[in-house]
């Protein structure tokens, strides 16, 4: 996950789409996750998924052949984590627009004409910066705001050249009625690698990566 | 899950919309799932999940405080079992728009002006039908199309008065790398009950109902 942050108006989302083009144009699948502290709309009045929502569903779900949408309400915000972990399974590199305070590996959008003053100048995720102004950075690569090819490189060389973890020192998460629970590092190695380890004998489970288990109750 | 099903135009969402309506007045947590063979529209020109999507992105997810959308490509077009088992997980029932053919509980809605022969009158599955027409019906009742309450009625008698089963017999999903695991029934019932049994241990775990458990390599 690598998060491309920057003031309001700064360029996000043109700098975003460029990247996801390129990435996509390499051969990559990519994932996108968009904070919206203000809220979004997205399904239109008189649109069944409309009508579904405002007659009271949690959750509305569409589906066709080729897509699936969703629009659920949360008790409280879900973090790029959860939301990555919920809904994205299929891709090789997130790229979340906004999330600057978060701890993720970043690129700072700054445009001259909107503010000329970094705010990820000190954090030390901050892996380029990406304006219309030139910076002299020791640290970071300061990248011409319009070369969104030199951005994908960026993101490339850092986290698409590399193989994925295996087996050990797994990481498990628990919910339970939809609740989640905080597990003791004890009980967190007995499930995660408890499990690893029946599910890797398992045929078709060669080098699992990530493996969930759904329990209900019948 | 309960599907309202009938031809086009014959009143499925908006009977939907009063009974989905009707079940949370009544308290219930409701999710819906729209089925759409011909494909939907949901984000908009110029909108940024829309610019998001269109640069490439599989899947694009929005995130406010209260909200969250997620837009996602599929290969094939995803059953109401994987839909509601990815996206639902905090309700009491979910009710489908359409799925005709498929094996789950269903309302008919049959309106005179479109066409008065039931598509679903053979159906194991059909459970009421919904109607300005008088149908005689030995195995299930005929509701008045406008009577919503009545159609609640009917689904939360059915499916809404019970108390959950407990730990016991309990189902069991594998996922790995994304892929969906078929389990032998031993595998099966040593996945549900080991880790049920393991939970139900755990503090503020009582009477764990619905357990997940992910595991993601660091």
């Amino acid at each position: 996950m690598v998060s491309i942050v920057g003031k309001s108006g700064s360029g996000k989302t043109t700098l975003l789409e460029k990247v996801v083009a390129e990435l996509t144009k390499r051969g990559y699948r990519v994932g996108t996750i968009k904070h919206d502290v203000h809220g979004f709309e997205i399904d239109h009045e008189g649109k069944d998924s409309w009508r579904h929502k405002m007659a009271g569903a949690k959750t509305v779900v569409l589906s066709s052949p080729d897509r699936v949408a969703v629009i659920k309400d949360v008790d409280e915000e879900w973090l790029p984590d959860k939301l990555a972990f919920s809904f994205i399974d299929d891709v090789d590199i997130i790229i979340t627009e906004g999330y600057k305070k978060a701890g993720y590996p970043k690129i700072e959008v700054i445009r001259r004409a909107k503010s000329a003053k970094p705010i990820c100048r000190k954090d030390k995720n901050l892996m380029g910066i990406a304006s219309d102004i030139k910076f002299k950075c020791k640290d970071v690569p300061c990248i011409n705001i319009n070369d969104s090819k030199a951005v994908a490189n960026l993101i490339e060389n850092r986290f698409l050249g590399r193989t994925a973890p295996s087996g050990r020192n797994n990481k498990a998460e628990l919910t339970v009625n939809g609740k989640r629970i905080n597990l003791k590092p004890f009980i967190e190695r007995l499930l995660a690698e408890g499990i690893a380890g029946l599910v890797s004998g398992l045929k078709g489970c060669n080098n699992p990566r990530h493996i969930e288990v759904k329990i209900q109750g019948r």
